[in-house]
């Protein structure tokens, strides 16, 4: 896989790619927040965008970078050599600068100052539990799913954590600091983030696990 | 396909797969509780993230263990010999053990008490005459649907059984005893168990009659 | 295909599929109003169950009766002569038996007197315009659409057509009379019938104009 | 491709494709109105109805005229010689008058006078923006997907940007000028609607730049 991938393009590749994630993620929040009083419509619509942008960057840029958009996804794509050190360390800037470059414009769309800050506090336990959750569950998914059904169920994935986890299912480093930057309803407190990030590694390092167990336990 | 399947790896992909199932539901559930007050909306929340979880486990799954996480499925395998005794008995003490653990690994994300029990009513005719149509076609499809539509089919079966069933369609005795361990809105009182497992027990040999007549009839 | 079908086998799919298929819309239709007092939500939830019985029904009929579930695409068969006449009789009279039955186990299970009359109008010319729609483009898809995604353009079709057609899409002379042995939700008066159902083969005859023009207009 | 399209047949699918398209916007735009006071479920009503028809229509129409229904996508077919400069003016010819039709139909099934204007505002900067996004990303999605994919990413993108983008995804000039003779939810005023197709273009133009350095950069 690795020669097949010309390495400007598939780092242009997961910069756009994470840019329109980031747009659909806390652009559709911003307009749930308008839309409806309902907390629980307001995230249906929110997972709903996200999904669904979501299923379409993987059709359209697996072929390109692999399409990861996540900084957790291209660490475990390096641990099994599937990535240069190299190439690794330049989907991880562009990811993130791409988040960031998507959450500007998400808020360019809706008129409000560039960047914000969040004030809600997701700073508890459980919610640590629920992003090594979402974040193991997504990676075993990317480990696990053949090429013909992965732009399908990593979305799939996503859409059902969204709802089941305490945490609605960040999962993504690069995710997690573009919402850093937005006061609106998907965003993030900055202390919070390191804990995120920290749990969504453990959660990657769990699914690498699991996922040798599950293919290759005697 | 018995000899395909390694049986500690197919045993240990019954016992991920059924706990990821039930955090899907009780997870959904706990979390649904907390975001609307509409009832409709609630069941809503829940069936998406159940739908979206059960079709990447089939589509994960599948090649390592048949990805039954139900013991009605595994008793129909059974009946139809595609499972041998003892590997039929130890997928069912997997499928019961992950789906217990499941409902534990829920609450912990929602800082609940680990264990609890539920006290709402599920004791009506009615709603074991849901059980067994849910069931029932939950088997019709496993048994006519092709390999290449089954973890689209299945979801989408329980996704509309979830609605259009009295008993919002457990159909799956694992995973009534995992919601047996829970207080919030996806759980069941122990009393009522044993007739909702009896009901899709029923349910599961009227498929295997309907699906012989679909099948095999002059 | 004509030759393909097993006469007996195809027609009980019929009676079976058609059955299951009113469950799902009485059932969810009833369902609905229990869950929730936003009439735009029980309708998202009537049509969703619907869609998602739909798909799974064609997925596994197709092969075995064509999954029509309808006599006016029985009708077109017939016209098409991929029918024969007695046949075509058959499976109309099976739909018809079937949807009544789909009804009576939807009311057992909601508890409810097996039959029952509804009183809401359904009388307005702008709903016959709806039916003539929702019918015509119900058929055009039957005859357009390739084998490999019938099971997936049809329910499709018909959920767009729950919200953007005046008359909700039935869509299907079956599953009209049906709905007018309930007094839920779902329901329709008797003398509401006959017209929806001159609707529904008007839409079903411009659909195969259509069809041939877009086919084979030089 | 050019060659295996035939003329008359394609630009009738155009008129006939581009009508259903917009029965389905304005035709649930109306409904949801009346089927719930919550704009986020009206929205999402319209929403689900839009990118099932549209699945459904470039399923059917793909083979037949390229399923453009959008004289921004014709625009560009032609910019890359996949469209002569006559096909390409009668296709926007038959997607405008199409869609007028379309509206025209809504409002009979509505029992609505069959045209209206709409009073509410849509001229801030953002909602250009908005259009420039949901715009770009279509025709990136129509340049990019495998032919395989593409009757399921054209509307998985349209679902997404309907509730990201903060102009709710017109993305289309001859779905835009249908809307501006409705009264109803999914209206535009006249004034507004060339800032709309402008940005459409624009957005149009940016795709065609972003594919060609997703495909060739070195």
């Amino acid at each position: 896989m690795r020669l097949l991938l010309n390495s400007r393009r598939a780092v242009f590749a997961e910069f756009v790619g994470t840019a329109i994630l980031i747009m659909a993620v806390v652009g559709s929040g911003i307009a749930a927040q308008r839309l409806t009083a309902d907390i629980g419509l307001q995230l249906l619509i929110n997972a709903v965008a996200t999904v669904l942008a979501l299923g379409v960057l993987i059709a359209l840029f697996l072929p390109i970078s692999g399409a990861h958009f996540n900084p957790v996804v291209s660490a475990v794509m390096l641990v099994r050599r599937d990535l240069s050190v190299g190439l690794a360390g330049a989907y991880v800037v562009a990811q993130v600068a791409g988040g960031a470059l998507g959450t500007l414009i998400s808020h360019a769309m809706y008129d409000r100052s560039l960047v914000s800050t969040f004030d809600g506090d997701r700073s508890e336990a459980g919610l640590w539990l629920g992003e090594i959750i979402a974040t193991a569950g997504l990676v075993l998914v990317v480990l696990l799913a053949s090429r013909e059904v992965v732009a399908v169920a990593v979305p799939a994935w996503i859409g059902a954590a969204y709802f089941f986890t305490s945490s609605t299912s960040f999962a993504n480093p690069a995710v997690t600091i573009a919402r850093a930057l937005t006061d609106s309803f998907s965003g993030i407190r900055w202390e919070d983030v390191p804990w995120f990030v920290l749990a969504q590694l453990l959660g990657g390092a769990i699914a690498i696990v699991l996922a040798r167990s599950l293919k290759e336990m005697p």
